[in-house]
């Protein structure tokens, strides 16, 4: 049982970011001269690598556990997840003292299961359908009345989500930002902030060329959701949500394919340069803006560094 | 030709700041929240791996370069380095469209040798001792006529390395600071600029135990030279200098010898959890304080990340 979705708002933004600051890292800003030259833009990486549980999503999942009322929340959270929202939510709400539980899907990435399990949250293993995901997640809703968070369809993680790049443009201006796409959580509510704060400066998405279908929805006006994700991206293998579509197409935001090549050099050069660790599903942003040199030559392009999740055993190169 | 060594003061490490400050990033103070439950303390870091060059080192290097008269500059630079150093010095001489040469041992580790060349200074190789490294600087001076910038025996270098920790103290209210020592170069600008500003706030030094011979030299009062460096450390093998231990002993700063396994869990801990790839020879000033929890329990602990120069290759687990 979910609530039917409202479009968040900046506003909610706003309650968003006010919700979670006594639990969220404000996350540094980051330069990189000798990456600047090699881009031929000036670059400000947000580093949400940073954030609590090593990724953006405890953003969202922080807004939307702390958003419960206490009747509601008493009965725990739910959610279904490769990684990174699994163990965002499972960390707000061991942080707030609720039960939570994760189902994930056959074949996830280790560390990022681990990460889960140490936060306390129950795990549920499916296939990797989201079929299957949702399937489980409806038992697990109806046997212990948990709320679903969604990890991007949803408006409580969207403006969680929005949340990242205020506290990029309150410390620089800029004439881009660049953000991974995998749901859209991150995206839609950048979008909507982009809008409202800051509607001068542009939106791009980068998606993995093995899982392009976030730009094939936006071509065609409508949403693409029979493809089959083949990238090196764990983060962005899901299918752009159905609200997250609607923000996107509206906003008009513009989509960067990135080969898992690119991507995988971009991760290096952010490794050995910037001396930072990122997923690849992070790197891809950079990656995007390395891709296409004219489209950002001398501009000032923000970058949102969405998670460092990497098992240092499983370096990709 | 090396002018006489006089001691630098506050006030040198004051000017070299604002010498250095058109040139080198004032780098960030970074926090991890799952390192401070690890430390049982609040953990500030100050993050040199993001410094030009990738090391504190080019503060040191780029204060000594600007330094130069017009004439003298001129003539070029010189000096000897395992690593980072050299990087340092060619970088800042690049800045100033100056001549530079460094002499290098053999076994250096290979990416720093490749970042002193890229910078465009001159490689001069010599046998993998003090005695050889000094022998050809001196043949480089004579035949060039080359100021030599020593890693750490130098007033001008000593002062530069000193403004890393007058950003950290801007940035933090601390009771303890940690640093990593060789030759001694930041540790004695660090010990300079903590009694003039902070003479409240404890000064360590992380030394691996398998070249510890700066815990030796002030336990015994006297500089021990005589010793074979054993230690993943590689920019810690050096022999602290001459007016590095006199400042060193007038300053009362205490020694905590590290285990390069401590230390090799120390960098994996960095990179898991604070998401940033740092040296062996930075990560020991973290592997100091876990060693040592009652010392630092529930304080409030800066600790210097002097370099991220690794080999992104050849990570030591």
């Amino acid at each position: 049982m979910s609530a039917p979705f409202t479009q968040p708002t900046h506003a909610d933004i706003l309650s968003a970011a006010a919700r979670i600051a006594p639990h969220a890292h404000v996350t540094p800003v980051l330069q990189a001269r000798s990456l600047d030259d090699a881009a031929g833009c000036a670059l400000a990486f947000k580093a949400e690598s940073m954030q609590r549980g090593g990724a953006f999503k405890f953003r969202g999942a922080c807004n939307a556990v702390y958003s419960l009322e206490a009747t509601i929340a008493a009965r725990g959270v739910v959610t279904h997840s490769s990684g990174n929202h699994g163990g965002a939510l499972a960390l707000a709400a061991k942080l707030r003292s609720l039960p939570c539980h994760v189902v994930v899907p056959e074949g996830a990435v280790r560390s990022k299961l681990a990460a889960i399990e140490a936060h306390g949250a129950v795990l549920h293993r499916c296939a990797p359908t989201i079929a299957a995901r949702e399937a489980m997640c409806a038992q697990v809703q109806r046997d212990t009345g948990a709320d679903l968070v969604h990890p991007y369809a949803d408006a409580r993680v969207i403006a969680g989500q929005g949340t990242a790049v205020l506290e990029l443009l309150h410390a620089r201006t800029l004439d881009a930002v660049v953000v991974p796409v995998g749901g859209g959580g991150l995206a839609s509510g950048t979008a909507i902030a982009l809008a409202a704060i800051a509607p001068q400066t542009a939106l791009f998405l980068a998606e993995p060329a093995g899982a392009a279908e976030t730009l094939l929805s936006l071509q065609r006006g409508e949403r693409v959701t029979d493809f089959t994700p083949d990238t090196i991206c764990d983060g962005l293998r899901g299918t752009l949500g159905e609200p997250n579509f609607d923000i996107l197409r509206a906003h008009g935001a513009e989509v960067i394919a990135v080969e898992d090549d690119a991507t995988r050099a971009a991760m290096r050069l952010l490794f050995q340069r910037a001396k930072l660790l990122v997923e690849p599903s992070s790197a891809i942003a950079l990656a995007a803006v390395l891709a296409q040199p004219a489209r950002f030559a001398g501009k000032r392009v923000g970058v949102v560094l969405t998670g460092g999740n990497v098992d240092p055993d499983a370096l990709p190169w």
